[in-house]
Protein backbone atom coordinates (compact mmCIF):
# COMPACT_ATOMS: atom_id res chain seq x y z
CA UNK A 1 0.00 0.00 0.00
CA UNK A 2 1.42 3.25 -0.76
CA UNK A 3 0.30 6.67 0.86
CA UNK A 4 -0.83 9.84 -1.20
CA UNK A 5 2.08 11.66 -1.02
CA UNK A 6 2.23 15.59 -1.34
CA UNK A 7 2.58 15.72 -4.72
CA UNK A 8 -0.62 13.34 -5.61
CA UNK A 9 -2.67 15.71 -2.84
CA UNK A 10 -1.98 18.83 -4.37
CA UNK A 11 -2.75 17.64 -7.67
CA UNK A 12 -6.22 16.68 -6.00
CA UNK A 13 -6.57 19.86 -4.28
CA UNK A 14 -6.31 21.50 -7.90
CA UNK A 15 -8.52 19.61 -10.00
CA UNK A 16 -11.17 19.75 -7.36
CA UNK A 17 -10.94 23.17 -6.75
CA UNK A 18 -10.68 23.68 -10.63
CA UNK A 19 -13.63 21.54 -11.05
CA UNK A 20 -15.69 23.70 -8.11
CA UNK A 21 -15.00 27.14 -11.00
CA UNK A 22 -15.72 25.20 -13.70
CA UNK A 23 -19.25 24.53 -12.51
CA UNK A 24 -19.15 28.01 -11.00
CA UNK A 25 -19.48 26.73 -7.40
CA UNK A 26 -19.43 28.58 -3.57
CA UNK A 27 -16.01 28.84 -2.82
CA UNK A 28 -14.52 25.41 -1.82
CA UNK A 29 -12.33 23.72 0.53
CA UNK A 30 -10.76 20.75 0.56
CA UNK A 31 -8.14 18.41 2.76
CA UNK A 32 -6.59 15.23 1.99
CA UNK A 33 -5.70 12.80 4.05
CA UNK A 34 -3.57 9.99 4.01
CA UNK A 35 -4.41 6.37 4.97
CA UNK A 36 -4.47 6.64 8.84
CA UNK A 37 -6.25 10.19 8.93
CA UNK A 38 -4.08 12.47 8.54
CA UNK A 39 -3.56 15.85 7.39
CA UNK A 40 -1.36 15.72 4.16
CA UNK A 41 -2.88 19.35 2.52
CA UNK A 42 -6.00 21.58 2.88
CA UNK A 43 -6.77 24.80 0.77
CA UNK A 44 -9.88 26.84 1.37
CA UNK A 45 -11.08 29.19 -0.77
CA UNK A 46 -11.11 32.94 -0.61
CA UNK A 47 -14.62 33.79 0.25
CA UNK A 48 -15.59 30.73 2.55
CA UNK A 49 -16.44 30.56 5.74
CA UNK A 50 -14.10 30.22 8.66
CA UNK A 51 -14.96 26.84 10.00
CA UNK A 52 -14.37 24.76 6.69
CA UNK A 53 -11.43 23.04 7.58
CA UNK A 54 -13.31 21.50 10.45
CA UNK A 55 -16.27 20.50 8.07
CA UNK A 56 -13.77 18.93 5.16
CA UNK A 57 -11.85 17.29 8.06
CA UNK A 58 -15.02 15.35 9.22
CA UNK A 59 -16.03 14.59 6.03
CA UNK A 60 -12.31 13.17 5.00
CA UNK A 61 -11.78 11.63 9.04
CA UNK A 62 -15.09 9.57 9.12
CA UNK A 63 -14.91 8.19 5.85
CA UNK A 64 -11.32 6.92 6.88
CA UNK A 65 -12.04 5.93 10.15
CA UNK A 66 -15.26 3.74 9.27
CA UNK A 67 -14.01 2.94 5.92
CA UNK A 68 -17.32 4.23 4.48
CA UNK A 69 -18.06 7.11 1.99
CA UNK A 70 -20.01 10.10 2.99
CA UNK A 71 -22.88 8.88 0.94
CA UNK A 72 -22.71 5.43 3.14
CA UNK A 73 -22.70 7.33 6.07
CA UNK A 74 -25.38 9.32 5.16
CA UNK A 75 -27.58 6.34 4.40
CA UNK A 76 -26.44 4.57 7.73
CA UNK A 77 -27.49 7.79 9.32
CA UNK A 78 -30.94 8.08 8.11
CA UNK A 79 -31.70 4.58 8.88
CA UNK A 80 -29.93 4.61 12.47
CA UNK A 81 -29.52 7.87 13.48
CA UNK A 82 -28.18 6.71 16.84
CA UNK A 83 -25.36 4.44 15.36
CA UNK A 84 -24.14 7.48 13.60
CA UNK A 85 -24.28 9.81 16.97
CA UNK A 86 -22.13 6.97 18.98
CA UNK A 87 -19.58 6.79 16.06
CA UNK A 88 -19.27 10.17 16.40
CA UNK A 89 -18.87 10.03 20.12
CA UNK A 90 -16.11 7.34 19.87
CA UNK A 91 -14.06 9.46 17.43
CA UNK A 92 -14.59 12.69 19.11
CA UNK A 93 -17.38 14.39 16.94
CA UNK A 94 -14.66 14.62 14.22
CA UNK A 95 -17.18 12.57 12.04
CA UNK A 96 -19.43 14.55 9.60
CA UNK A 97 -21.60 11.84 7.65
CA UNK A 98 -22.39 13.39 4.22
CA UNK A 99 -21.84 13.38 0.84
CA UNK A 100 -18.17 15.04 0.13
CA UNK A 101 -16.25 12.97 2.19
CA UNK A 102 -14.50 10.63 -0.57
CA UNK A 103 -12.44 7.10 0.01
CA UNK A 104 -9.11 7.27 -2.40
CA UNK A 105 -8.36 3.85 -3.74
CA UNK A 106 -5.55 2.83 -5.86
CA UNK A 107 -5.57 0.55 -8.37
CA UNK A 108 -6.16 -2.93 -6.32
CA UNK A 109 -9.02 -1.02 -4.24
CA UNK A 110 -6.81 -0.30 -1.61
CA UNK A 111 -8.12 2.77 0.57
CA UNK A 112 -5.11 4.64 0.22
CA UNK A 113 -6.47 7.92 1.83
CA UNK A 114 -9.32 10.49 1.81
CA UNK A 115 -10.65 13.52 0.75
CA UNK A 116 -13.57 15.85 1.90
CA UNK A 117 -15.05 18.95 0.31
CA UNK A 118 -16.82 21.81 1.79
CA UNK A 119 -18.65 24.75 0.33
CA UNK A 120 -21.40 24.24 -1.78
CA UNK A 121 -24.60 21.50 -1.20
CA UNK A 122 -22.84 18.10 -0.05
CA UNK A 123 -23.86 16.44 -3.75
CA UNK A 124 -21.74 19.12 -5.30
CA UNK A 125 -19.37 18.49 -2.92
CA UNK A 126 -18.73 14.99 -3.92
CA UNK A 127 -19.04 16.23 -7.54
CA UNK A 128 -15.76 18.42 -7.10
CA UNK A 129 -13.84 16.07 -4.84
CA UNK A 130 -14.50 13.01 -7.11
CA UNK A 131 -13.12 15.25 -10.35
CA UNK A 132 -10.36 16.03 -8.11
CA UNK A 133 -9.31 12.32 -7.27
CA UNK A 134 -10.25 11.05 -10.44
CA UNK A 135 -7.90 13.55 -12.15
CA UNK A 136 -5.10 11.95 -10.70
CA UNK A 137 -3.94 8.89 -12.67
CA UNK A 138 -4.43 5.70 -10.89
CA UNK A 139 -6.68 6.86 -8.31
CA UNK A 140 -10.39 6.03 -7.62
CA UNK A 141 -12.98 8.54 -5.42
CA UNK A 142 -15.64 6.12 -3.52
CA UNK A 143 -17.45 9.07 -2.67
CA UNK B 1 -16.71 -13.06 40.90
CA UNK B 2 -13.64 -13.44 38.66
CA UNK B 3 -12.72 -11.57 36.19
CA UNK B 4 -11.69 -12.71 32.40
CA UNK B 5 -7.72 -13.76 32.52
CA UNK B 6 -5.71 -13.13 29.63
CA UNK B 7 -5.37 -16.71 28.59
CA UNK B 8 -9.43 -16.55 28.14
CA UNK B 9 -9.46 -13.55 26.33
CA UNK B 10 -6.91 -14.84 23.81
CA UNK B 11 -9.40 -17.45 23.22
CA UNK B 12 -12.07 -15.92 22.84
CA UNK B 13 -10.65 -13.23 20.02
CA UNK B 14 -9.70 -16.65 18.67
CA UNK B 15 -12.50 -18.32 18.37
CA UNK B 16 -14.48 -15.06 17.18
CA UNK B 17 -12.47 -14.52 14.40
CA UNK B 18 -12.27 -18.46 13.21
CA UNK B 19 -16.01 -17.98 13.21
CA UNK B 20 -15.65 -14.83 11.05
CA UNK B 21 -13.40 -16.40 8.81
CA UNK B 22 -16.10 -19.33 8.78
CA UNK B 23 -18.87 -17.16 7.74
CA UNK B 24 -16.20 -15.37 5.48
CA UNK B 25 -17.12 -12.22 6.83
CA UNK B 26 -15.33 -8.88 6.53
CA UNK B 27 -12.33 -8.48 8.51
CA UNK B 28 -13.35 -8.35 11.77
CA UNK B 29 -11.68 -6.28 15.29
CA UNK B 30 -12.46 -7.98 18.88
CA UNK B 31 -12.02 -6.49 21.95
CA UNK B 32 -12.45 -8.28 25.41
CA UNK B 33 -13.08 -5.79 28.70
CA UNK B 34 -12.70 -6.68 32.09
CA UNK B 35 -15.99 -6.21 34.72
CA UNK B 36 -14.87 -2.72 34.94
CA UNK B 37 -14.77 -2.19 31.52
CA UNK B 38 -10.71 -2.42 31.21
CA UNK B 39 -9.56 -3.71 27.91
CA UNK B 40 -7.60 -6.74 28.51
CA UNK B 41 -7.09 -7.53 25.08
CA UNK B 42 -7.80 -6.60 21.26
CA UNK B 43 -7.10 -7.54 17.83
CA UNK B 44 -7.49 -6.35 14.68
CA UNK B 45 -7.64 -8.56 11.38
CA UNK B 46 -5.89 -7.35 8.37
CA UNK B 47 -8.16 -5.13 6.02
CA UNK B 48 -10.22 -3.51 8.65
CA UNK B 49 -10.78 0.71 8.85
CA UNK B 50 -7.96 2.04 10.91
CA UNK B 51 -10.92 2.85 13.38
CA UNK B 52 -12.32 -0.50 14.65
CA UNK B 53 -10.55 0.04 17.65
CA UNK B 54 -12.79 2.66 19.01
CA UNK B 55 -15.98 1.10 17.42
CA UNK B 56 -15.38 -2.31 19.09
CA UNK B 57 -14.48 -0.80 22.54
CA UNK B 58 -17.68 1.78 22.42
CA UNK B 59 -20.07 -1.82 21.74
CA UNK B 60 -18.66 -3.73 24.82
CA UNK B 61 -18.09 -0.83 27.10
CA UNK B 62 -21.56 0.60 26.81
CA UNK B 63 -22.41 -3.03 27.49
CA UNK B 64 -20.49 -3.05 30.87
CA UNK B 65 -21.19 0.46 31.49
CA UNK B 66 -25.08 -0.01 31.32
CA UNK B 67 -24.94 -3.55 31.95
CA UNK B 68 -27.11 -4.17 28.82
CA UNK B 69 -26.33 -6.04 25.65
CA UNK B 70 -25.96 -4.28 22.53
CA UNK B 71 -29.06 -5.49 21.14
CA UNK B 72 -31.09 -4.38 24.48
CA UNK B 73 -29.28 -0.97 23.87
CA UNK B 74 -30.76 -0.44 20.36
CA UNK B 75 -33.91 -1.41 21.45
CA UNK B 76 -33.56 1.43 23.78
CA UNK B 77 -31.96 3.64 21.32
CA UNK B 78 -34.99 2.84 18.86
CA UNK B 79 -37.75 3.98 21.37
CA UNK B 80 -36.23 6.24 22.99
CA UNK B 81 -33.21 7.87 21.38
CA UNK B 82 -32.43 10.65 23.55
CA UNK B 83 -31.55 8.12 26.45
CA UNK B 84 -28.68 6.77 24.82
CA UNK B 85 -28.08 9.87 23.47
CA UNK B 86 -27.36 11.02 27.20
CA UNK B 87 -26.15 7.45 28.13
CA UNK B 88 -23.41 8.66 25.40
CA UNK B 89 -22.99 11.91 26.80
CA UNK B 90 -22.32 11.12 30.66
CA UNK B 91 -19.97 8.00 29.51
CA UNK B 92 -17.86 10.37 27.23
CA UNK B 93 -19.05 9.40 24.26
CA UNK B 94 -17.86 6.04 24.17
CA UNK B 95 -20.91 4.00 24.18
CA UNK B 96 -22.37 2.30 20.45
CA UNK B 97 -25.58 1.03 21.54
CA UNK B 98 -25.65 -1.30 18.59
CA UNK B 99 -25.49 -5.82 18.03
CA UNK B 100 -21.71 -6.75 18.58
CA UNK B 101 -21.78 -5.56 22.10
CA UNK B 102 -21.97 -8.28 24.54
CA UNK B 103 -22.13 -9.10 28.16
CA UNK B 104 -19.81 -12.18 29.55
CA UNK B 105 -21.37 -14.13 32.04
CA UNK B 106 -20.02 -16.89 34.63
CA UNK B 107 -21.98 -19.98 35.49
CA UNK B 108 -23.16 -17.98 37.86
CA UNK B 109 -25.16 -15.53 35.65
CA UNK B 110 -22.62 -12.91 37.25
CA UNK B 111 -21.32 -10.09 34.29
CA UNK B 112 -17.63 -10.83 34.33
CA UNK B 113 -16.35 -8.66 31.35
CA UNK B 114 -17.57 -8.08 28.19
CA UNK B 115 -16.48 -8.06 24.36
CA UNK B 116 -17.36 -5.74 21.50
CA UNK B 117 -17.32 -6.71 17.73
CA UNK B 118 -16.97 -4.66 14.32
CA UNK B 119 -16.23 -5.53 10.87
CA UNK B 120 -19.60 -6.41 9.32
CA UNK B 121 -22.68 -5.80 9.91
CA UNK B 122 -23.70 -5.73 13.21
CA UNK B 123 -25.64 -8.74 13.57
CA UNK B 124 -22.74 -10.71 12.02
CA UNK B 125 -20.39 -9.22 14.73
CA UNK B 126 -22.77 -10.87 16.98
CA UNK B 127 -22.45 -14.02 15.45
CA UNK B 128 -19.00 -14.11 15.58
CA UNK B 129 -18.61 -12.10 18.77
CA UNK B 130 -20.68 -14.89 20.72
CA UNK B 131 -19.26 -18.17 19.23
CA UNK B 132 -16.14 -15.90 20.61
CA UNK B 133 -17.59 -16.30 24.25
CA UNK B 134 -19.50 -19.41 24.10
CA UNK B 135 -16.16 -21.65 22.66
CA UNK B 136 -14.53 -21.19 26.26
CA UNK B 137 -15.58 -23.52 29.12
CA UNK B 138 -17.84 -21.93 31.47
CA UNK B 139 -18.80 -18.80 30.15
CA UNK B 140 -21.95 -17.44 28.50
CA UNK B 141 -23.21 -14.66 26.22
CA UNK B 142 -25.70 -12.41 26.53
CA UNK B 143 -25.90 -10.32 23.05
CA UNK C 1 -7.09 44.79 7.16
CA UNK C 2 -7.02 42.65 4.41
CA UNK C 3 -6.57 38.65 5.46
CA UNK C 4 -4.18 36.46 3.98
CA UNK C 5 -5.47 34.97 0.95
CA UNK C 6 -5.11 31.52 -0.61
CA UNK C 7 -2.91 32.93 -3.11
CA UNK C 8 -0.64 34.69 -0.78
CA UNK C 9 -0.85 31.55 1.57
CA UNK C 10 0.30 28.99 -1.39
CA UNK C 11 3.09 31.24 -1.95
CA UNK C 12 3.93 31.49 1.91
CA UNK C 13 3.52 27.65 1.86
CA UNK C 14 6.08 27.19 -1.17
CA UNK C 15 8.76 29.56 -0.03
CA UNK C 16 9.11 27.74 3.20
CA UNK C 17 9.51 24.60 1.81
CA UNK C 18 11.82 25.95 -0.68
CA UNK C 19 14.01 27.22 2.06
CA UNK C 20 13.89 23.53 4.05
CA UNK C 21 15.19 22.23 0.58
CA UNK C 22 18.10 24.81 0.54
CA UNK C 23 18.99 24.63 4.13
CA UNK C 24 19.00 20.50 4.18
CA UNK C 25 15.96 20.57 7.14
CA UNK C 26 14.00 17.45 7.89
CA UNK C 27 10.76 17.07 5.98
CA UNK C 28 8.58 20.05 6.98
CA UNK C 29 4.99 20.77 8.03
CA UNK C 30 3.48 24.44 7.32
CA UNK C 31 0.18 26.28 7.89
CA UNK C 32 -1.35 29.48 7.24
CA UNK C 33 -3.98 30.90 9.54
CA UNK C 34 -5.88 33.93 8.96
CA UNK C 35 -6.59 36.55 11.37
CA UNK C 36 -9.02 34.94 13.43
CA UNK C 37 -6.93 31.61 13.66
CA UNK C 38 -8.78 29.91 11.21
CA UNK C 39 -6.56 27.58 8.40
CA UNK C 40 -6.48 28.52 5.20
CA UNK C 41 -3.50 26.15 3.89
CA UNK C 42 -1.53 23.34 4.80
CA UNK C 43 1.15 21.21 3.51
CA UNK C 44 2.86 18.07 4.96
CA UNK C 45 6.10 16.96 2.92
CA UNK C 46 6.68 13.34 2.32
CA UNK C 47 8.61 11.65 5.19
CA UNK C 48 7.01 14.13 8.34
CA UNK C 49 5.37 12.15 11.19
CA UNK C 50 1.51 11.86 10.98
CA UNK C 51 0.94 14.52 13.99
CA UNK C 52 2.63 17.08 12.13
CA UNK C 53 -1.03 19.54 11.59
CA UNK C 54 -1.47 19.47 15.10
CA UNK C 55 1.75 20.46 15.92
CA UNK C 56 2.19 23.47 13.50
CA UNK C 57 -1.18 24.33 13.64
CA UNK C 58 -0.58 24.39 17.56
CA UNK C 59 2.39 27.19 17.20
CA UNK C 60 0.62 29.16 14.79
CA UNK C 61 -3.21 28.89 16.80
CA UNK C 62 -1.20 30.11 19.79
CA UNK C 63 0.88 32.90 18.14
CA UNK C 64 -3.00 34.54 16.97
CA UNK C 65 -4.49 33.65 19.69
CA UNK C 66 -2.17 35.65 22.40
CA UNK C 67 -0.86 37.87 19.86
CA UNK C 68 2.63 36.92 20.66
CA UNK C 69 5.06 34.91 18.11
CA UNK C 70 6.49 31.25 19.22
CA UNK C 71 9.81 33.00 20.72
CA UNK C 72 8.19 35.56 22.73
CA UNK C 73 5.75 32.52 24.41
CA UNK C 74 8.88 30.19 24.81
CA UNK C 75 10.40 33.02 26.50
CA UNK C 76 7.16 33.44 28.77
CA UNK C 77 6.92 29.79 29.35
CA UNK C 78 10.83 29.57 30.52
CA UNK C 79 9.76 32.49 33.30
CA UNK C 80 6.53 31.37 34.16
CA UNK C 81 5.62 28.14 33.28
CA UNK C 82 2.16 28.07 34.53
CA UNK C 83 1.30 30.65 32.55
CA UNK C 84 1.67 28.99 29.31
CA UNK C 85 -0.14 26.51 30.98
CA UNK C 86 -3.08 27.61 31.92
CA UNK C 87 -3.34 29.63 28.04
CA UNK C 88 -3.48 26.17 26.96
CA UNK C 89 -5.86 25.32 28.99
CA UNK C 90 -7.89 28.13 28.16
CA UNK C 91 -7.54 27.23 24.37
CA UNK C 92 -8.22 24.08 24.72
CA UNK C 93 -4.50 22.65 24.44
CA UNK C 94 -4.14 24.11 21.14
CA UNK C 95 -1.21 26.04 21.98
CA UNK C 96 2.35 24.67 21.42
CA UNK C 97 5.39 27.46 22.61
CA UNK C 98 7.93 27.47 20.87
CA UNK C 99 9.41 29.38 17.55
CA UNK C 100 8.07 28.10 14.18
CA UNK C 101 4.52 30.09 15.26
CA UNK C 102 4.55 33.70 13.72
CA UNK C 103 3.04 36.19 13.38
CA UNK C 104 2.07 37.87 9.95
CA UNK C 105 1.66 41.39 9.89
CA UNK C 106 1.20 43.80 6.58
CA UNK C 107 2.93 46.85 5.59
CA UNK C 108 1.21 48.94 8.70
CA UNK C 109 2.36 46.35 11.20
CA UNK C 110 -1.29 44.97 11.87
CA UNK C 111 -1.40 41.23 12.55
CA UNK C 112 -3.32 39.43 9.04
CA UNK C 113 -2.47 36.01 10.39
CA UNK C 114 -0.07 33.76 11.34
CA UNK C 115 2.16 30.55 9.84
CA UNK C 116 3.23 27.75 11.73
CA UNK C 117 6.15 25.58 11.15
CA UNK C 118 7.52 22.32 12.54
CA UNK C 119 10.08 18.91 11.49
CA UNK C 120 13.27 20.32 11.94
CA UNK C 121 14.97 22.07 15.52
CA UNK C 122 12.43 25.18 16.66
CA UNK C 123 14.85 27.71 15.22
CA UNK C 124 15.00 25.94 11.68
CA UNK C 125 11.27 25.82 11.73
CA UNK C 126 11.25 29.30 12.25
CA UNK C 127 14.01 29.86 9.90
CA UNK C 128 12.25 28.35 6.97
CA UNK C 129 8.68 30.33 8.10
CA UNK C 130 10.30 33.53 8.26
CA UNK C 131 12.16 33.02 4.75
CA UNK C 132 8.33 32.19 3.89
CA UNK C 133 6.59 35.28 5.10
CA UNK C 134 9.06 37.34 4.18
CA UNK C 135 9.07 36.21 0.52
CA UNK C 136 5.38 37.34 -0.57
CA UNK C 137 5.87 41.11 -1.49
CA UNK C 138 4.19 43.44 1.37
CA UNK C 139 4.20 40.73 4.85
CA UNK C 140 6.90 40.93 7.31
CA UNK C 141 7.16 37.78 9.83
CA UNK C 142 7.12 38.08 13.27
CA UNK C 143 8.58 35.49 14.60
CA UNK D 1 6.04 1.14 2.98
CA UNK D 2 4.07 -2.27 4.71
CA UNK D 3 2.39 -1.81 7.85
CA UNK D 4 2.90 -4.01 10.55
CA UNK D 5 0.02 -7.03 10.06
CA UNK D 6 -1.94 -8.93 12.93
CA UNK D 7 0.34 -11.90 12.55
CA UNK D 8 3.40 -9.92 13.48
CA UNK D 9 1.75 -7.78 16.17
CA UNK D 10 0.66 -10.66 17.74
CA UNK D 11 4.46 -12.43 17.59
CA UNK D 12 5.71 -8.68 18.97
CA UNK D 13 3.14 -9.02 21.93
CA UNK D 14 4.03 -12.69 22.69
CA UNK D 15 8.12 -12.03 22.42
CA UNK D 16 7.88 -8.89 24.46
CA UNK D 17 6.15 -10.96 27.05
CA UNK D 18 8.25 -13.64 26.98
CA UNK D 19 10.80 -11.51 27.71
CA UNK D 20 8.87 -9.99 30.78
CA UNK D 21 8.78 -13.29 32.34
CA UNK D 22 12.28 -14.10 31.92
CA UNK D 23 13.54 -11.15 33.97
CA UNK D 24 10.77 -12.02 36.17
CA UNK D 25 9.50 -8.07 35.38
CA UNK D 26 6.24 -7.35 36.94
CA UNK D 27 2.93 -7.85 34.64
CA UNK D 28 3.19 -6.48 31.32
CA UNK D 29 1.07 -4.69 29.36
CA UNK D 30 1.85 -4.12 25.35
CA UNK D 31 0.05 -2.29 22.68
CA UNK D 32 1.15 -2.52 18.81
CA UNK D 33 0.06 0.65 16.43
CA UNK D 34 0.04 1.09 12.54
CA UNK D 35 1.99 3.90 10.88
CA UNK D 36 -1.14 5.65 11.32
CA UNK D 37 -1.43 5.72 14.85
CA UNK D 38 -4.34 2.94 15.57
CA UNK D 39 -4.56 -0.03 17.21
CA UNK D 40 -3.67 -3.45 15.93
CA UNK D 41 -3.36 -5.50 18.91
CA UNK D 42 -3.17 -5.35 22.71
CA UNK D 43 -2.74 -7.34 25.49
CA UNK D 44 -3.09 -7.14 29.40
CA UNK D 45 -0.95 -9.70 31.75
CA UNK D 46 -3.35 -10.89 34.95
CA UNK D 47 -2.30 -8.79 37.82
CA UNK D 48 -1.75 -4.99 35.95
CA UNK D 49 -3.46 -2.53 36.94
CA UNK D 50 -6.55 -1.54 34.99
CA UNK D 51 -5.13 1.47 33.45
CA UNK D 52 -2.79 0.00 31.18
CA UNK D 53 -4.21 0.30 27.85
CA UNK D 54 -3.90 4.10 28.15
CA UNK D 55 -0.35 3.89 29.47
CA UNK D 56 0.89 2.04 27.02
CA UNK D 57 -1.07 3.72 24.16
CA UNK D 58 0.06 6.62 25.28
CA UNK D 59 3.77 5.63 24.89
CA UNK D 60 2.82 4.25 21.44
CA UNK D 61 0.94 7.14 20.37
CA UNK D 62 3.57 9.93 21.11
CA UNK D 63 6.39 7.89 19.39
CA UNK D 64 4.12 7.82 16.37
CA UNK D 65 2.57 11.49 16.24
CA UNK D 66 5.92 12.82 16.85
CA UNK D 67 8.10 10.62 15.57
CA UNK D 68 9.86 10.30 18.70
CA UNK D 69 10.71 7.60 20.83
CA UNK D 70 10.07 7.30 24.40
CA UNK D 71 13.58 7.89 25.52
CA UNK D 72 14.07 10.73 22.72
CA UNK D 73 10.94 12.46 23.90
CA UNK D 74 12.09 12.24 27.60
CA UNK D 75 14.98 14.05 26.60
CA UNK D 76 12.89 16.80 25.34
CA UNK D 77 10.71 17.11 28.38
CA UNK D 78 13.65 17.06 30.80
CA UNK D 79 14.87 20.26 28.41
CA UNK D 80 11.50 21.80 27.84
CA UNK D 81 9.23 20.70 29.46
CA UNK D 82 6.14 22.94 28.46
CA UNK D 83 7.29 21.88 25.00
CA UNK D 84 5.81 18.07 26.13
CA UNK D 85 2.90 19.46 28.22
CA UNK D 86 2.03 21.61 25.00
CA UNK D 87 2.29 18.45 22.29
CA UNK D 88 0.24 16.64 24.75
CA UNK D 89 -2.18 19.07 24.47
CA UNK D 90 -2.72 19.17 20.47
CA UNK D 91 -2.85 15.14 20.79
CA UNK D 92 -6.06 15.27 22.93
CA UNK D 93 -3.59 14.43 25.82
CA UNK D 94 -3.05 11.18 24.55
CA UNK D 95 0.80 10.93 25.02
CA UNK D 96 3.01 9.55 27.38
CA UNK D 97 6.96 10.72 26.79
CA UNK D 98 8.89 7.91 28.98
CA UNK D 99 10.63 5.00 27.83
CA UNK D 100 8.51 2.29 26.76
CA UNK D 101 7.06 3.80 23.83
CA UNK D 102 9.08 2.08 20.84
CA UNK D 103 9.07 2.94 16.96
CA UNK D 104 9.40 -0.19 14.91
CA UNK D 105 11.50 0.42 11.13
CA UNK D 106 11.30 -1.98 8.40
CA UNK D 107 15.01 -2.49 6.79
CA UNK D 108 15.08 0.73 4.78
CA UNK D 109 14.43 2.51 8.22
CA UNK D 110 10.88 3.41 7.78
CA UNK D 111 8.91 3.88 10.65
CA UNK D 112 5.92 1.11 10.02
CA UNK D 113 4.21 1.33 13.63
CA UNK D 114 5.12 1.35 17.04
CA UNK D 115 4.86 -0.35 20.52
CA UNK D 116 3.89 1.03 23.71
CA UNK D 117 4.82 -1.59 27.04
CA UNK D 118 4.02 -0.38 30.24
CA UNK D 119 4.14 -1.95 34.34
CA UNK D 120 7.85 -2.35 35.27
CA UNK D 121 10.11 0.49 35.76
CA UNK D 122 10.17 2.10 32.60
CA UNK D 123 13.66 1.24 31.42
CA UNK D 124 12.60 -2.41 31.59
CA UNK D 125 9.15 -1.91 29.67
CA UNK D 126 11.60 -0.51 26.84
CA UNK D 127 14.11 -4.04 27.19
CA UNK D 128 11.09 -5.54 27.26
CA UNK D 129 9.08 -3.89 23.96
CA UNK D 130 12.32 -3.50 21.99
CA UNK D 131 13.20 -7.49 22.38
CA UNK D 132 9.29 -8.11 21.24
CA UNK D 133 10.47 -6.11 18.00
CA UNK D 134 13.63 -7.69 17.50
CA UNK D 135 12.47 -10.92 17.76
CA UNK D 136 10.43 -10.66 14.18
CA UNK D 137 12.46 -10.86 11.27
CA UNK D 138 13.73 -7.76 9.38
CA UNK D 139 11.97 -5.47 12.16
CA UNK D 140 14.24 -2.85 14.46
CA UNK D 141 13.25 -1.21 17.71
CA UNK D 142 13.79 2.49 17.95
CA UNK D 143 13.23 3.36 21.41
Amino acid sequence: MADINLRKARQIIRFALAKGRELELKPLSVVVLDAGGHVIAFEREDGASPGRFAIAHGKAYGAIMLGMSGTAQMARAEQQAYFMAAANGVFGGQVVPVPGGILVRDGKGTVIGAVGVTGDTSDNDLIAGAAGVEGVSGLTADG
